[in-house]
């Protein structure tokens, strides 16, 4: 299997709530009008503390410094694990459960903390540039790693000889409490051709959710089990859409498209104070017993909080593994 | 002739363009999104000065106080004339030198100023509402006036039984330099359930025309003797756009519509200093010329400047009664 260091330096910010009204103008750029900006990562995520933008440096510029914007201080670059293709594997599962043991795991033994970002295409590992190293150290074992630069994949080789690896100490991690809400949600794609059809509806969801609609009293009690989720993401031309039964019905459905159609999945957010950006092994900690399960899962990382996917059919066996770990955590 | 008081009571506000990114998200809401706003009167013309906004109260709420939006203190009441459809006229002519006789040159006497907004559909003709008395003593004479209330057109008395005229002094209007630029402009119209389909070029044009393209060096030269000029209206359900036909060019050709094809227009425009808002006989210093030789005209007042706008294949005679005009201002 090959890992590459995709050749994107990524920020990961995030806006407030209140804030969004700022950062419409650069945003909507962002999103749709691709000839006016040579950003080629975006993601955008709504839940209900902020507005989590993870973005590269030419779509960074576009956003002005502002009291409503917090900025994580690292560098983030994005890892993407490409099956070679002859490679057969036994296990049907999807998303981070196929490389939770090969590569969230070690990374999370070598105390490198990431942020994930599952698309519908592909799941994409960020780690802090300054980590580059230990993650080379970590990785190169089990995968051919090359670093995309200008369009050509360069083989990295790991000079430091696995100097930066740590030791392997096993240090106990924090096990957080999760949440698991009542929403369903769906993972979609769409051509990027399309998404002026999707315009107005998107904008709607996106910058004006939080508004009342005239005419359509709140609905009062329906969410109170719910959780609002929303994310958007383009990136390297690829349109990805995660967004709950609800949003999905207010837009066309002819256009959006799942691989496997009326698939419907489950949240499991992971936190119950904010996780911040240092922490390691949050990944590991949810994606080792669904591989060990074979169960499929997509992972959001937020600003603030995690999120895992699961098929809905998985989530009694998931919330029985989840109490089952947190009322024997020492065991885990 | 009928002549409407429309229920709508409208502000005249601008916009800076520095400031136009603060004002996206309103702005958007109010084209957009007619689900989540109640304003039914939304006017937006960029100039090179700035963006006229004239909008009524529910839209005006949108907009937070900001040192980048000047307001104009009056509210403005929107006249319409409505042909009885029985009435016969000699003149083909359209728009402004329709009513310049009947309405434009009695205000004018009356020293009432107007702010002219011309749309696809109809010539609004706004008034302070401190002046209504005066307007409705006025124009009494020569229209049946109704105001219209919730639905109602109800027929209005001049109680003041022409108290309010002032005299007729004739008074020497400023002659105000004008400028004519070298773009041709197109008066179109669109269906509003297609709006979705130009989001995204229409957003474009708006919001993001005065940053550069990625990809496309800058058109030096190309402008200047062009003048930046974009009007959009969505009053009552009903949508205008005046654009040249640089701008016409990025909208798919087969959405918008012109009342006879192809028919395209060349703009005069009023002022060296910006005009203000209390002069009066500005417009009926152009339109009346414009009458007597039955020449058609759009006129679109903005926060600094008034525009008209007149067939091109007619620029010839307008160019030279201007002049005229500015040679000999004490015979006009």
């Amino acid at each position: 299997m090959d890992l590459h260091i995709l050749d994107h330096r990524l920020r990961v910010t995030s806006i407030s709530k209140d804030g969004l009204v700022h950062f419409t103008h650069p945003l909507i750029k962002l999103i749709f009008l691709r000839n006016r900006t040579r950003c080629k990562f975006f993601s955008l995520t709504e839940t209900p503390e902020n507005y989590t933008v993870v973005l590269d440096e030419e779509g960074f510029k576009e956003l002005k410094p502002s009291e409503h914007l917090q900025v994580e201080g690292s560098v983030w670059l994005p890892l993407n694990v490409v099956s070679s293709g002859n490679v057969s594997s036994s296990s049907q599962a999807v998303g981070v459960t196929k490389i939770a043991k090969s590569v969230i795991a070690p990374l999370a033994e070598q105390h490198v903390s990431v942020f994930m970002l599952s698309t519908y295409q592909t799941d994409f590992i960020l780690v802090k540039e300054q980590d580059l190293a230990v993650v080379v150290s970590t990785l190169g074992e089990e995968f051919s790693i090359f670093r995309e630069v200008e369009g050509e994949s360069v083989p990295v080789q790991d000079v430091h000889n696995g100097l930066h690896k740590n030791g392997k100490e096993a240090i106990q991690p924090t096990v957080h409490p999760v949440l698991i809400p009542q929403n369903h949600f769906c993972v979609m794609s769409l051509d990027p051709d399309t998404l002026p059809s999707i315009a107005t509806t998107l904008i709607d969801v996106l910058f004006y959710s939080n508004s009342p609609k005239e005419g359509t009293p709140p609905t009062a009690g329906a969410e109170l089990d719910c959780i609002k989720f929303f994310s958007f993401s383009l990136i390297d031309g690829y349109i990805s859409l995660v967004m709950d039964t609800e949003a999905q019905r207010q837009f066309p459905a002819d256009l959006l498209f799942t691989s496997s159609s009326g698939e419907l999945w489950r949240m499991v957010r992971i936190g119950g104070q904010p996780l911040g950006f240092d922490e390691c092994g949050i990944v590991a900690q949810i994606s080792q017993p669904l591989a060990d399960s074979d169960i499929s899962a997509y992972y959001i990382s937020t600003f603030s909080f995690d999120h895992a996917l699961v098929p809905e059919e998985d989530i009694g066996r998931v919330t029985e593994m989840l109490r089952h770990q947190r009322k024997e955590p020492a065991a885990s």
